[in-house]
């Protein structure tokens, strides 16, 4: 294989071979192929695109270029959920139990929250001792007790993607749908699960801004995992607004528990009831309005509840705080923020909320900086909610008083506020796969 | 200026600003862009292309990144010639005495041969003595003298054009034609000359495989030169068949001075005097068909054979040779290529020909390659002439007679027969600009 002829291929808009593909992942994982050759690929793969059987491929052998874990002893059951990352998604926290508490089998890593996004593992940290790192054994003994273990990814898992994605990075060849999907999708088929259920969000806050895109995204994935042997589906969600009100770690996890104990706010519900019903329906083999009504039933009656304490305790964190989160606290400082106007929230920028929530300590700037559990934001009136001048918008948390002003600034400057009724967007666009 | 934005930028098909691409060469040229952000560049570049405006400022800011030539010492009738690169391409060796002995300015820096095409400055160093490498003032001296001087280009001429196409031979971003134009373009500005004539070769011993290619290239470079200042116009010759009967560097001397003598081959004088007729009209501010009738009368006069020997000798080199070229010997072995069959000579691959004769010597494989001024090959028959079973076609030459069976095969390979007669080609195909 000479990479020039690779790059000249796809630039012509030809088909790599799967020996192609294999050999060029092998070779730039082990260092053998300069970063100036493949970054002129990954360009050319922007412009002509790759074919379902090429992503599928490139896919396979990035998930094979590291560790791999295997579940089979767990049989068909083990189902994972991924979600393209949001402004305030808490869904993993309430998803997990009611799918391992309806018979489902979660055995899942997470990841850390980078920019404007959350991370699931920073989470699950807010409680005091959770384990995010487990050894294999543990992992699986915990599985096997209780039907639920998430930890942070492994250092290993699909290094040829890590290698790619920092390539991709910084030569602006991140957004192409098949690179997207390959990236995520690697991970995944690593990660060994039977079935994988992707939350694909779409809107100002996720990357994929057009429900067009995310739908192409989401299919591509589906495509991949179908082609690998695995069962997918993916959900289209709304990412315009937050998910819920809360934004930030201990905040979103008290949100969380709300939704487990019945109550909570009513799209984060819908969301998560969706979503584990798709993956009660892939990982049970039942319909997907089954797994709806299983899911329902999970979490009214309180065993997703339940789960969730036995979780938090299994993984060594204080269980106490599952059953009383009022027990998580409140930041040191906090700021209302204040309708200037009256009138109807038009739209808000959910990355800018984001940000902003990462500027109160709530996510990181770069990968070393120090999250504050309690720091963030609670959203009190969302988009087509209307609003009287003097009325309390938000509340901002943070522990760092210094940050409060900027923080204010860039939730002001996120809100377009009207003064007709604005209708309520929707929540999912649409399921795919199954 | 973020590399990203630029190349995001180029990506989405925006046009880069005058400021970010004379910062963009300055950073690369200095080694402050990565190679792979470069590499990103130019992919992106391949496929959405750079408006005359980019193309023009990219050709200037490289063409100021290292030695620029001041030769305005010698008011406007300076004239560069420069060939996009054939076989058996020794045009220069003619057309340089013509212009000069007819009142142009012939201050030019040349290129060594590499691959299958020929280089001046290897053909000059034929004569015992010639000297390629002249300090700046001899060179000076020399133009003032005769109005001729061919020397070896500057090592530092245009840096950032030779790191720009170092990684673009490695990416598979050569054919892109903005990028051609200013590569070699970039070239001949920093070289200095008022005006410029671009002999744009197309064919199958050339780097534009078709008419239309060729004139695509050739506007692109006309309208650099006159969008920094210079006269430029660029005449578009057929390489589907070598210019000619020689190849290799003594054999094309020899060639070249029975053209200077009144003689040679019909295509090479036809092509030589139309080079000469667009120099001498931008250089002497004439028409072209007067610029035609002076270079025949120079030719014919004996005038422009006379400016020959002067160069020579000036230059350093063995005057005797330019005047009784039978001096120059011929190589230890030689070998007739037999005709197998009767019939005309359809085609030959002027490529492959090239390949052959820097097999038998002629050319570089690699830049520390030593050439045989004495290797070639002769072609006494070309596509359209009539030959029958046992006609010597042509002729080998070299010193390493090992060499020559399997340039025997590479010719036999190159040569397509037909049994009906065949229209002879085009010799020049256009002139632009002007």
């Amino acid at each position: 294989m000479r990479m020039y002829d690779i790059i000249e291929k796809k630039k012509r808009g030809g088909e790599l071979s799967e020996g192609e593909i294999r050999e060029l992942i092998s070779l730039f994982t082990k260092g053998d192929i300069p970063d100036y050759q493949m970054s002129a690929l990954l360009m050319a793969i922007y412009f002509k695109g790759m074919t379902e059987k090429e992503t599928s491929i490139l896919t396979d052998a990035m998930a094979n270029s590291g560790d791999t874990v295997d579940l089979s002893a767990f049989g068909s059951g083990t189902v994972d959920k991924h979600s393209t990352g949001g402004v305030g998604d808490k869904t993993t926290l309430i998803v997990a139990p009611i799918v391992a508490a309806a018979g489902g089998i979660v055995a899942k890593m997470s990841g850390r929250g980078l920019g404007h996004t959350g991370g699931t593992v920073d989470k699950l940290e807010s409680f005091p001792g959770f384990r995010t790192s487990l050894s294999a054994d543990e992992f699986v003994s915990q599985v096997k007790r209780c039907n639920i273990a998430v930890i942070g990814q492994s250092a290993d898992l699909a290094p040829a993607d890590k290698l790619l994605y920092a390539l991709r990075d910084v030569t602006a060849t991140v957004d192409s749908i098949p690179l997207i999907a390959s990236s995520i999708m690697s991970k995944k088929l690593a990660a060994g699960t039977r079935s994988i259920v992707l939350d694909v969000k779409c809107g100002s806050g996720a990357f994929m801004n057009t429900p067009e895109a995310a739908r192409e995204l989401a299919s591509a994935m589906v495509s991949i995992g179908k082609s690998r042997g695995r069962n997918t589906a993916a959900v289209i969600t709304n990412m315009d607004i937050p998910l819920g009100h809360a934004i930030g770690n201990a905040l979103e996890v008290k949100e969380a528990i709300e939704v487990l104990k019945g109550k909570g706010p009513d799209d984060l519900r819908e969301v998560c009831l969706t979503l584990s019903s798709v993956m009660l329906s892939l990982s049970l083999g039942i319909s997907e309005s089954e797994g709806m009504a299983l899911a329902k039933d999970t979490l009214e009656s309180g065993r997703a509840h339940l789960k969730f304490s036995e979780w938090i305790r299994e993984q060594g964190g204080d269980e106490s705080y599952a059953l009383s989160p009022e027990k998580f606290g409140e930041a040191k400082y906090k700021l209302p923020l204040i309708a200037k106007s009256g009138g109807y929230i038009a739209s808000t920028n959910a990355e800018k909320i984001g940000l902003a929530a990462a500027k109160l300590g709530a996510g990181r700037e770069t990968k070393d900086s120090v999250i504050d559990p309690r720091a963030g934001i609670i959203l009190h009136k969302k988009p087509g909610d209307m609003v009287s001048r003097g009325d309390v918008i938000a509340t901002l948390y943070t522990e760092k008083q210094h940050t409060l002003a900027e923080a204010e600034a860039m939730l002001y400057e996120s809100l377009v506020m009207s003064d007709s009724p604005i209708e309520k967007q929707k929540l999912i666009f649409g399921i795919i796969g199954g």
